[in-house]
């Protein structure tokens, strides 16, 4: 099958090439030449602008955009939508937010265009494992695209069977779900960065606590000189928390156990927040959830305002002074 | 009445000023002479050493204790359990961790001592406001201190009436009970602190929100450049949150609005752990309060270990390069 | 001064009459005829629809609209809109979201109409105590009207000055103050609402714990029977919590310590949710605020979907069955 | 080599059988007859009492606890303490108060007996997976014990290597270390446990969030028909989240995506309330963990007296009164 894609960065070059692994055709863009010539030595057609991309595909098409979200995003959709023709299908492969999707649908259904919104996890990983992929839109154009979705996914693997599935529907078992209408292929996104954000911090807490009892600054007698990098690494053979995250923490931490590589101040994107934004639409209580989005904020900051008032309300009611013991 | 007070700080000192300026006798002792000889120039009977104290005492003999929670008011209690004798009452008037009055009561119950506990609120102002308190011990020697404690007591005020309240004892509404038998005058205290974090921490969060609204880093169609004084002022007449913490709030706000002065570095004290030990002992809830505690621990670190991993984890999935943005 | 009033619920019935006990006139409107007879009966000038509201007052006119932010607010500033001429003034006391204020002010300016929006606390006790008001808008408007602000502000009182405090405005003294333009006012008074959803929150989590600790689920020993309408009692007097929040909760607990009037399922209003969404828009941690709100949604559920769950995972790696076992 | 068990429940009965399997010889006792004669028919040696227990076994013996964490593992252990001899080991397999590990070993070193704790993870699979342990104790004597420990754990697998990991121990990849001192191994695994907690409860919002999008409470054009069970089992490949707790959650609700056989009253253990402990002994902030905790706590309450105070409260300021609506 032939496939447009615009946006050749980390996620779209990989796609791309796992793509042509399995005997697609892709016609790539980039505003960077380079990610163009790259992929186009891999086997790609690379083109120079959207019209090129265009004509390069035979109708009805299906374009790929791979950009962050937001403006390039927008404006991308924006112009190719000036361009397409009437059946035509746009796929989001960003981390969108579902209502802009919504919108978006919308608005290119006026013009015969279709619009599929794909939430994409696997990072920098899924060349070689395959992406997970979570696509909203309508049933028969995601069906029409099948080819793509099977290439890009994992696939069954050695991964084992889940005991009492019973389902028609064999795609996540492949690595795919067609969750529903435009909008909710993101949604799920959504949720499961949310999710991975409360896992990350609760290792986060977990770690700092084991790592805070080997302190050289606890008295001698309520300290353990634990091995971090031996502890993440013992928990990933038939312990609870066995997770892909505490792979990468057992890497990392066998490289660094001190982590001095890092200043710990950690970004993050707009689905942590749009999950809370969410959450709060359907009033679920997600302590978990929004603690850890908080702690990133937190981790950004060297002091606060709020720290600050603190100190002067106890200046004010116990002539407390701040010291600098912890 | 007559009043033996150990430890002459900020609250022993004015604990035995009050008692001297309602008509009481005191004979009051510090390791730091200076404190001593201070209050004796006010009308205080001063002693070198506490055989002094008890000395000066006469039988049935009261002690208060106002030294900071854990080994100075143990080693204290235990050095007076020696000295004094059948019938004589120590009061501990600092941050004791009720289950240690518990044990304390029980223990010098066998040499025929009493032992009262009080929970006592007001810090700087209490020599001007009285102070409040929560008392626990034997209910009959409570009664025989009255006189003491009505004198340290903010009394009735021209607080209003507590709608609807009918009560046979109105000892709370002239600022201190009897709460109960030993350490639950400290128990109550506990949760009082407990609370105290969590309101301040309340205010904290709103008025950080409030200056970084007021924030140049904010694009200017998104800014309101609100003043921090005037609102705190504002909300002290009529509104919801009006409160004495946020009467102190107004105080430094007016002084220094963007708390320069600060450096947000938060202590904390025992109570609010013990908290949160009290209520997991109890199964109950309690994210307020607790993240309340939170936020002074990382208040007190400039980056956590946890946060470190966070940037691993993120770096191995995603390769995700921190960056110095906010 | 002569001030249209729309909504003569609790909140605008009441600011009706503290204005025309202040000497101002009122002309009245709402849907419900009994709400205007009754002003009228009180020397309010009732009208049966907003055209003979507009009628009944002298240009430049004041309109304040007093209904539940949403479409009810909306639709009648829409309505309005049409009806007043240039120079007239809409202001909206209510809670509505301020970027709803934003968008109306701009599209109001275009027909030469002016908006302020004023966020209002005092909840039933207004009309006594006066009204504290965080306003925004045009300043020299604001300064227009501020003969109807002042004579709705609580004044200064008996409250005692701030100390340090230096301010050319005095506004904030009396009980109201200029925030800044449209939306700023709503916005100061949707933190003050997040601020008291915390400070709520912050007390009904320690009475839980002293509640608890006086059940009889408890072991004897580890029981305290805590009189908790004596405590709320006696920390309104010289204690740090001291609040109007703790005055109510008194008042509430000396006519029910039991609280059995009270299901505890917990509303909440849009401003608690705001207030999270502007943090995480300017990445300000807010986990006492967030928790307070989620304990409100957890209090509106039996059971939720995320705990069944928790048990479901138990049950596949533990073989735990459920028990009802606190 | 030869073990003595005492606890023949979920786990130690799978202990002895896994260890059989490896070609060691277990002597074992439980209260309940029936669990002796059942492991005796796959060839234990089953004895009647603690007596014929050591008995059964050659010095130096080792005889390894498998019971509820306090009075029954205490009382056990003080009762073998008296009839094992100098040179001796008991092994606490269950989920032991790491402070009370301590306290054994130094008080059973007095009598010449070794101690070692061991934290335990693998629930119900661990027969057929193997159990992953964190190990505390002397060192020596924890590698006299290896061939039992090497037994019981998973062994390498086919578990991916962590890049960049050398190490001179292997044992953390063969899924058992020796983790520090007495005491260390059931620390190791409370924060294992703790970490669990957050997991667990990061899934829980998630999910909750993902199921409430589809309820039927909401209006048709923000509802989302999303299949949970088909999202759970897609997510379990190549995503960021994929982890044993999410196959165990896909296994959950292939059978029923409801849960309707689930009330969601969650039990905790002791080991997330310790690691909240341990946390605030060493001032980690902790939000995530100690929120996962409350939540259990909350799940197993239908309303709290907090709920029922802000109910108190809200009345008591704005005259609202409670409704069902959600």
């Amino acid at each position: 099958m032939q496939l447009g894609i615009i946006g050749l960065g980390r996620m779209g070059g990989n796609i791309a090439r796992r793509l042509m692994l399995n005997g697609h055709e892709t016609v790539v863009f980039d505003r960077n030449v380079d990610f163009v010539s790259t992929l186009a030595a891999e086997g790609a057609q690379g083109v120079a602008d959207l019209q090129a991309l265009v004509a390069g595909l035979q109708a009805p098409r299906a374009v790929w955009v791979m950009l962050p979200a937001g403006a390039p995003t927008e404006d991308t959709i924006e112009a190719l939508s000036q361009l397409l023709e009437a059946g035509d299908v746009i796929i989001d492969g960003g981390n969108t937010y579902y209502k802009d999707d919504i919108r978006r649908a919308r608005s290119l259904a006026e013009k015969g265009l279709k619009y599929i919104d794909v939430g994409t996890s696997g990072g920098v990983w899924g060349l070689e494992r395959g992406y997970c992929m979570m696509i909203g839109g309508d049933a028969d154009e995601v069906l029409r695209l099948d080819p793509l979705f099977a290439a890009l996914a994992p696939g069954y693997g050695d991964i084992p069977r889940t005991r009492d599935r019973v389902a028609e529907d064999d795609r996540a078992e492949r690595g795919y779900i067609h969750a529903g209408p435009a909008g909710s292929g993101h949604f799920v996104k959504m949720i499961h960065n949310g999710i991975e954000y409360g896992m990350m911090q609760a290792f986060a807490e977990g770690f700092d606590i084991l790592k805070t009892k080997a302190s050289e600054n606890l008295p001698e007698d309520q300290r353990f000189d634990l091995n971090v990098a031996d502890i993440a690494e013992v928990w990933r053979r038939g312990s609870v928390v066995s997770s892909w995250l505490l792979d990468l923490t057992a890497d990392a931490l066998a490289s660094d156990p001190k982590l001095d590589g890092y200043s710990g101040s950690v970004a993050d994107s707009g689905e942590g927040r749009w999950t809370i934004e969410a959450a709060m639409e359907q009033s679920v209580p997600v302590p978990v959830l929004s603690n850890s989005l908080f702690a990133r904020f937190r981790s950004r900051q060297q002091s606060t305002y709020g720290d600050k008032l603190l100190s002067a309300m106890r200046f004010g009611f116990g002539g407390h002074v701040e010291t600098s013991k912890k």
